[in-house]
């Protein structure tokens, strides 16, 4: 018989959790026709490898992350109903202009999810799986919109005693995002950090870390509400853009910080470029020689998000020292140095419920997910509202 | 008394060059009005330090990378002539909306000129610059539209035997970015080029130098008459952004070059952004498994001119893994290990009648480049129209 230990006690037990054969996964399917489909499918419970574990999921965040592979380009505001209450279907349209960079996943009916976090209800072999047993472990690797999901025990990170699977269900993709920011800055010698979008959960935990590390952060909000979120926690350089004396404000912040690195969820627009613009007046300013290629100083934005639409927009204005690019945290957390990944885990486990930790506007099942109120609230790309998906809560 | 080598023969004979007392300088000023004003002004011939050396500048090529230094942002197309034949004046006005950019050099009268060439007519006490005495040399560091200009060792190149001032112009700006760029190609992992405005000066020497190294290249030009031009010289991949078919044109030159590293002279427009568009489908065609963030392979623009006026616009098309960036070649050679450095410049030396060949539209005297009517021509930033400074003529 499998035994477990007791989470709270330590004291170990016999494994009871029995595995059913089956169970739901949220399906996200585009045809190559347009036509686009959410939907709940039964998949056979897998078994795990030498390396792997079987994780019961038990919560697992919707992120603006996964809203693209979820929703697939379709045109989610003309979107229809259907099925049962149980097994409910979303049929939706994708334009015809968008179609076309779809064409890899045409007729590949698509699991989702990017994290999430519950029990080990069975393991692998080696002792590393086995050792997992009867945990709560938050995971990584997709399809965790799932009742089961089977892992490698790389993508585990058993979360520490008494934490929930609430708890650790964002405890992937925006620690480590803000974490690998931080690294990135240091990494690239720069010594202060320019954030939009910063009253996100991302966000409220990298002003968290910042704080705590003594890094000066410029946090760029969108909304005077969200500037009162954010100095309700305490930031110190808040600039709101929806403010007439944006530019200004931010040069003045700039100048405090020095902080010649931004990286920016919003990316259509002209956000990107006023960044530079605003860095590249703050670095000229203090250049005693004149050169007409502007300041020297490199000044560096990273573009992680798709919140805005349209075209970034670059006006010329920013020297020739400058460089805006796309950046992911996991093809960064791939080519670190495995000590450097290992030390950001450990403090994420370290701190998951106090700078890591995360809100949510509710939490609701696998098929109430698939509810256009829901999609409605959780499928705007605002700052504020996080649903949290139970894959078992009926 | 001093000696030399006569050039054709090696015979060294006496130095017998007298030296002015002083000599003539092109001068660009900005006030804080926002009156702007080329001129020509006496300098006295500065003495040589012992790691220096007096050049006589006998060319020095009218480059797009000068004329921002030249006319400081003025509205040219409004330029007054003023002075005598001898001494012309120029004046004209920085639009309001330009001035702050202009404030670094405010009411400083700036040299203009970023290389040439010339004979040494003085040198040093340190043996490194005696051995340049009589000898032909090209030479960088700014202030070159004047008839003496004191440079530095460091910043000279000795022409080989039998090559004239003219030939040697142009040995720094357009040969070494030619260099760097493909330099830079390999540095960063990538196996072929794209160039914009490719007709140029600098493009016809990378079309050369890629030809001979055999490196994919990807011309990119604005015309029919430039496609011809680049035809001629035996460039494989042409396409111009004037054709109705350029994105097609340029995703089958990308397809068939696997080239992820562009060099843009433009800047300003969507030319960028399309580039990376036109990678990014060529990329992605190749992936074996769907991926929302699109190809893992990272695409970069760097962008070293500023042809193209407005914003740089960027489209979301192009995944996650790209970069778009400012790149100037005296802050990568700076950057370079010396070794590098040398080899780069032994190889304009070697190669500078054939591959680094240049071709100009006339010479003009120092005056002449004051004359509104010279002004119309080489002060228009299009391909094919440069003009070799002579400041000895008459």
């Amino acid at each position: 018989m499998r035994m477990s230990s007791c989470l709270p006690c330590g004291f170990t037990i016999p494994m009871t959790q029995s595995i059913p054969s089956s169970g739901l996964q949220i399906r996200s399917l585009v045809k190559s026709t347009g036509e686009f489909e959410l939907s709940l499918v039964s998949i056979p419970t897998p078994t795990p490898g030498p390396n792997e574990v079987l994780v019961r999921v038990d919560a697992a965040p919707l992120n603006p992350s996964d809203l693209g592979l979820l929703f697939g380009a379709a045109d989610m505001t003309a979107a229809s109903q259907g099925g049962t209450k149980d097994r409910p279907v979303i049929t939706a349209r994708v334009p015809e202009a968008a179609l076309q960079s779809m064409a890899g996943r045409f007729d590949q009916s698509m699991p989702v999810g990017n994290e999430g976090a519950g029990l080990v209800i069975a393991a692998g072999a080696s002792d590393a799986a086995q050792a997992l047993l009867g945990k709560n472990v938050a995971a990584l690797g997709g399809a965790m919109y799932s009742q089961y999901r089977c892992v490698s025990i790389q993508q585990c990170l058993p979360l520490p005693p008494g934490a929930s699977a609430a708890d650790g269900a964002s405890s992937f993709v925006n620690p480590m995002t803000a974490l690998a920011m931080v690294e990135t800055m240091r990494a690239e010698g720069h010594t202060a950090l320019v954030h939009t979008a910063a009253a996100s959960n991302l966000g409220v935990m990298l002003n968290r870390i910042c704080l705590k590390d003594g890094i000066p952060l410029v946090n760029i909000v969108r909304s005077r509400a969200q500037t009162e979120v954010l100095r309700a926690l305490g930031a110190g350089h808040i600039c709101d853009s929806s403010s007439p004396t944006f530019i200004e404000d931010l040069t003045r912040a700039l100048t405090a910080t020095g902080a010649t690195l931004a990286f920016d969820a919003i990316g259509g627009g002209p956000l990107a470029g006023q960044i530079l613009t605003c860095m590249e007046a703050t670095q000229s300013a203090k250049a005693t020689e004149y050169s007409r290629y502007g300041s020297a100083v490199h000044k560096q934005v990273y573009i992680y998000g798709g919140l805005g639409s349209g075209p970034v927009q670059i006006e010329r204005n920013i020297g020739m020292a400058w460089g805006v690019g796309g950046w992911l945290v996991f093809p960064y957390l791939q080519k670190l140095d495995p000590s450097v990944g290992r030390r950001l885990k450990q403090r994420v486990a370290d701190e998951l419920t106090t700078t890591f930790e995360s809100h949510y506007a509710g939490e609701i099942s696998l098929a109430e997910a698939l509810h256009l109120d829901a999609i409605a609230v959780y499928g705007k790309r605002t700052t504020g509202q996080k649903y949290l998906v139970s894959p078992h809560k009926r």
